[in-house]
């Protein structure tokens, strides 16, 4: 059961973003240009970037709808978003992905534990500047996403395939465009 | 040195901005609606939560600037930060905030750490659904803002004079107001 009074029938962020319109605004715009904004990252990639914050997080509700959200953006495929999550030293990602992962695991210790070599060795496989900044961005942000969603305690189904809809919707649509079939009109008007 | 090719002469989060001025939007609406919007929790009680996550989270940058900012709001009080950020439990803010704190001290150690306990105790000092929502919420995107400002080794002067000015201007203009001084109209338009 949620901590506080949350609207019923919405999972995850969602109740919550519908409880406060007012902070939901800023927080869509967030992660619509983070992850689907202008970038040489693809969006599959910035997705499987968040699902794997999300899962060393343990936020349920969160790695399940951004690993569906990826899998949808990756032509469906869903066993590489679960290899990535198990293990993504040995998924079949780019070793470009594979580092920025590993700064964006040291990120969701800490910002403090990244390192000028972790941030070489990203860039020895071709990582600009602003992959660098963006990755650590999005470890960053979900850091806060998933201590939003479990610190009140939202309720996260485990029907998986209630997020692999929604997974499409949101691949297809974007965040603030979905955010419309629950949050008033001024909470999503750009 | 910063990670990647900030621009210089800036300090902390603005430089990241400037370098970002997409992502600098969100992150300046997200801080003003939680920080300064209207609520029943005043802003230098909700500056108070944002200092001790960035304090417990170890983020020069953030626990000093928002400290100053909260000492402008709170009359120039800077010992009572100090207090805050020592011990607050033994600090002269009331008991609703200091079971506030409570909560955003287990946010910050991940959200699964908030019991039930923790919000009936803030409740019993009289703290609302709201309150309690956006105490979660500020605590949750300074694990955020600390991550960002640390996972990109920006620089951070250790001179207190410099954020005891911008902590009073912050308190007196806001966050999107004070960010036209170094980031493009098109970051702060609202």
């Amino acid at each position: 059961m949620p901590h506080i009074a949350l609207p019923e029938g919405l999972p995850g962020i969602r109740a919550a973003m519908a409880f406060r319109p007012e902070t939901a605004k800023p927080l869509n715009d967030l992660v619509e240009v983070l992850l689907r904004g202008p970038s040489t990252l693809a969006p599959g990639e910035r997705e499987l970037i968040a699902t794997w914050v999300s899962s060393l997080n343990d936020c349920y509700y969160c790695h399940t709808i951004h690993g569906a959200i990826a899998a949808a953006h990756l032509g469906g495929d869903e066993d590489l978003v679960r290899r990535v999550k198990a293990d993504f030293q040995h998924a079949d990602i780019s070793d470009k992905l594979k580092a920025l992962l590993i700064i964006a695991s040291k990120v969701q210790r800490g910002g403090k534990n990244v390192t000028s070599d972790d941030v070489a060795y990203a860039r020895s496989f071709g990582a600009t500047d602003v992959e660098i900044h963006d990755t650590v961005l999005i470890a960053a942000a979900f850091c806060m996403y998933n201590r939003y969603v479990d610190g009140l305690a939202t309720v996260q189904p485990r029907d998986e395939a209630l997020y692999r809809e929604r997974g499409r919707q949101v691949a297809r649509d974007g965040y603030v465009a979905v955010s419309k079939t629950y949050l008033p009109a001024e909470a999503v008007a750009r």
